[in-house]
C-alpha cells in the first residue's frame, strides 16, 4: 500500500477514509482533521486561550501537543487526585512531559480543596468514579473560568464520543441527545467545552503519539473496575470492521439530524440551574454535588 | 427453573422478563403480549376486519393463528410471486395450513398483474429484493383497501423491528425515525398497517409455533442472497446477552422519546404523494414504481 499523498510506503491504513498514509502525511492528515473539527464546530479561534485537561493518557497528551503545533494559545491543566502511590507518579510524568515539550502546566490538587479522592471514597456512599468525574469537571471548569480561558478542551476521541452516543441512544436519553456534541457553548459560569479530537479514532490518536515520540501513562486508576463502555466499543469495532466509516457516519449524522430533532424537542442545554450557595458555581440543588462531598469528607454533612 | 405462574417445570426461560414459563402459561404470556401491543398501539378492535400477510414463515403463521385464537376477525392473504419451483410449494403449504386451521385465505398472483418476479428480475435493473418487496406491499395494501379491511397486519417481531430501527438509527434516518412504529395510521388509499408481534422476540414466536404444533416454511427465497440485517441481529443478540431487556428498552424508549422528537421535526407520515396515473394508488411520481416495473416487463417502458 502506498501513501495517497506522496506515493511513499504507507504505514497507517485508514479503511474508513479509503486511504493510507506514510508517517509524515499521516501527521498532516491528523492536524487537518483537528483543524476541520475546530472550524466546523466553532470551537475557538487563534486569539482565544484554551485550557486542555491533561490526565497523562495518550488522548490528552496528543491534544495539547497538536494544538501547540498548530499555533493555538494552549495551556495544560492537570488535576492531582491525591491517591497515594498513583497520583504522584502520574503528576511527575505530566510535569516532565510539559517541561520537555514547552507547555505551560497548571496543577490543581483536590486535597487542597478538602477532596483527596481516598477521603471522598471513604465518606461518600456512591460509586467513586462518578464522584471523581464530578470533582474533576468542577475544578477543570472553575480553573478555566477563574483564569479567563475562552474554552476548555478534552481529549475525547471519535471512539469515546461514539460509544457514549451509542449507550445514550440505546436508552433514547433525550437530555443527552439534545445537548451533546463536540462543542458545548459556555453559559454563565460554565466555560465553553470542546473536543478537538472528535474526528479521530483511538487508533489514529495512538499513531499520532507514536510518530511524535509521545509516550503516555498506561496504568489504570487503582479505583477503576474496568472501563464501562468496553463492550460497546468492541461491538462498534465489529460494525466498523464490516462497514468502514460506520462510526464516523453515525456520529456526523447524529450531529446533523439527531441532535437538532432532540434539541427542538426542548431537551438541550444545561437545564434549570442555580448558583451553589457554597462555591457559587452552577448547581441543580442549593448546594452542588462537589460541595456536598466536601462536607461529607469534613464530617459536617450527611454521609 | 419453575414456571412463574403455576409452579410447574418451566420450559421457556425469558431473561428479559426475569421469568420462565411452562408451555401452557407461555401461551398465555404470548397472547397477553399480543393483546398489550394491540391495545397500547391502538391497532384494531374486535369489530374490525384485519388482513394478515402470510408468507409461510413462522412469524406470519403465528400471527394469523394467535389473532384467530383471540377472536379477532382475521383473514389471511398470500402473494404468489410466480417463481417456478419455489412459489408453488409455498402456496400449497399456506393453503394447507389455512384449510387445516380454519382461516379464510386470499391468494393474489403477481403474474396475473404482469409481474411474475422472474420476469421483473429480467426486466428491471435494480436489486430484485427491494422491487419484490415494493410489489408485495402494493398488492397487500391494494387488496386490503379494495376489500374493505380496517387494518393490515404483518408478522414483524421485536427482533425485526429492533434490527431495522438499529440500522436506521446508525444512519439517523429522520424520515424513518419520525414515522415508523407498530402502527402506521391509514391515509387516503393507504390502509392502516400494524405489527401485533412487536413485543415478542423471534425466539418467542418460534416457541409459540412449537407449542401450537405449527410447522412453517424454512427454505429461503432462491433470489435472496442472505438476510441483510444478519450482522445487526447478531450484534443486538450480544447486547441482549450482556444486558437482558436491552432490545425491548431500545424499542420502547424509541417509541416514547425518539419517535416524537423526529415526528415533531416534521419528518413523519407518508410525505408528499400523488395518485399514480395508472393504478390510482399513492405514488411519489406520476407513475408508481410497481406500474413502472409492469411497463418494463411488458416492454412498453424504459428498462
Amino acid at each position: 500500500m502506498k501513501c495517497r499523498r506522496c506515493g511513499e510506503v504507507a504505514q497507517v491504513a485508514l479503511p474508513s477514509h479509503h486511504t493510507g498514509f506514510c508517517p509524515t502525511c499521516f501527521l498532516d492528515f491528523f492536524r487537518a482533521q483537528v483543524a476541520r473539527a475546530i472550524r466546523r464546530h466553532r470551537m475557538f479561534g487563534p486569539d482565544e486561550r484554551v485550557l486542555v485537561a491533561v490526565s497523562g493518557g495518550k488522548d490528552s497528551l496528543a491534544l495539547v501537543h497538536v494544538l501547540g503545533e498548530m499555533g493555538y494559545q494552549v495551556e495544560a491543566m492537570h488535576i492531582d487526585l491525591g491517591i497515594t502511590g498513583s497520583s504522584e507518579p502520574i503528576r511527575a510524568f505530566v510535569e516532565d512531559f510539559c517541561r520537555t515539550r514547552g507547555h505551560v502546566l497548571h496543577v490543581v490538587e483536590t486535597a487542597a480543596d478538602g477532596l483527596a479522592i481516598p477521603d471522598v471514597k471513604r465518606a461518600v456512599r456512591r460509586p467513586i468514579c462518578s464522584m471523581c468525574g464530578k470533582i474533576k469537571r468542577h475544578w477543570f471548569n472553575r480553573f478555566a473560568f477563574e483564569h479567563g480561558f475562552a474554552a476548555m478542551a478534552t481529549g475525547h476521541n471519535l471512539d469515546d464520543e461514539v460509544s457514549r452516543l451509542f449507550a445514550n441512544t440505546l436508552r433514547w436519553d433525550a437530555a443527552y441527545l439534545g445537548g451533546q456534541g463536540p462543542t458545548l457553548p459556555g453559559e454563565g459560569k460554565f466555560v465553553r467545552k470542546v473536543k478537538p479530537l472528535c474526528r479521530l479514532t483511538e487508533f489514529e490518536t495512538a499513531a499520532y503519539c507514536f510518530f511524535q515520540g509521545i509516550t503516555h501513562w498506561h496504568e489504570a486508576c487503582p479505583y477503576s473496575g474496568g472501563a464501562s463502555f468496553t463492550s460497546h466499543k468492541r461491538l462498534l469495532a465489529d460494525l466498523e470492521q464490516v462497514s468502514p466509516g460506520t462510526k464516523m457516519a453515525f456520529y456526523e449524522n447524529f450531529l446533523h439530524t439527531g441532535r437538532p430533532a432532540f434539541a427542538a424537542a426542548g431537551k438541550a442545554g444545561y437545564g434549570e440551574l442555580q448558583a451553589c450557595a457554597e462555591c457559587g458555581y452552577p448547581s441543580s440543588g442549593e448546594i452542588c454535588g462537589v460541595c456536598r462531598a466536601r462536607r461529607m469528607v469534613a464530617g459536617t454533612g450527611p454521609t
